[in-house]
């Protein structure tokens, strides 16, 4: 790409593979890191390597764990361990932490299945989640995305449910808040129109 | 941020720096970060330091170099060395560089003239640029971007042009290709009448 920069190509090519660095972000990424103080880039993959060492997954959830430090969830006795918040992925996690309504605990799977990137059951945390629920369990809230790979691991996970009486729940799908039904695509209007709820 | 996860608060802190990783990126990269094989985050790491150590500036236009090799730019027998398009940074140097239309060289300045954020004329080249003016000098090319920074920095560099004779010019402004006037700022729409061309 530039001949005659070689390190910086080989950079480059791992950059290019972090997501959201595509095209222009690339250059401006990549600036930063060249402009930074070469101490601070030496702190930066300090950082990057001490953490990926020390982080490992929770044997129970599967969420990010610290070596020596409890699971901030499974651990945590303000939580309720009888509900269980099945994600993909430590982002969606993070994204229901953040809206401070949840109070029990979480099961990440690391994914959702699609055949054709060839993820199937076996690759994601399905057989433990399953192996976790137990009779003190009283709610599993599916908040698996809502695509066609998010929605199939759910009924998936449904299928493998032994407990049939186990009270089995998945995220409310309707119009996003602050938003008009003008803008909104048709098939989420439909979803919103025909599971309405009482006002 | 998370309690039970300081070697990941550590690393977090250090990528929300990195520019376009605000909020819900940083999370999606983080993850990338977290489940990359140990081996590649070290050559990750190993990119960026050798990248650091190996890349300077062309001491003649201020773009990246590589120790031990030349600059792409100034040392291209090809390229038209009489003509100098000044840039503020090397991203806008490969924006320009990916037309494809320009033969000439760079002068990088390292920013524009920005007195709130304690950026002067003496801390970008510019006086390096007016050193490198010659009477071989062709033409100067001022594509400093199109804000009230990059143009007071060219209006900057004018005044301290000592050859009168020289031939300044700066980009066209106007309706960018592909975009219809309706959704065009107001401003944007007056400069492009204002400094209309011949058909």
């Amino acid at each position: 790409m530039h001949p005659d920069l070689p390190s910086l190509n080989a950079f480059l090519k791992l950059l290019q593979q972090v997501p959201y660095l595509a095209s222009k972000n690339l250059y401006r990424v990549t600036a930063h890191f060249l402009n930074m103080e070469p101490q601070r880039a030496e702190k930066f993959c300090q950082a990057l390597l001490e953490a990926k060492q020390r982080i490992t997954k929770c044997a129970i959830c599967f969420s990010w764990q610290e070596v020596n430090y409890p699971c901030s969830w499974c651990s945590a006795s303000a939580r309720d361990q009888t509900v269980i918040c099945v994600v993909e992925s430590w982002q969606e996690l993070i994204a229901i932490e953040k809206t401070g309504g949840y109070t029990g605990v979480y099961h990440v799977l690391g994914g959702a299945i699609c055949p054709l990137e060839g993820i199937g059951p076996e690759q994601l945390t399905i057989e433990p989640l399953i192996e976790r629920l137990n009779n003190e369990t009283t709610e599993l809230i599916l908040a698996t995305n809502q695509t066609p790979e998010g929605q199939a691991t759910a009924a998936y996970i449904v299928s493998k449910i032994p407990n049939k009486q186990l009270l089995v729940s998945c995220l409310a799908r309707g119009v996003p808040v602050g938003s008009s039904l003008e803008y909104i695509d048709r098939l989420t209007v439909y979803k919103a129109l025909s599971e309405r709820r009482p006002f």
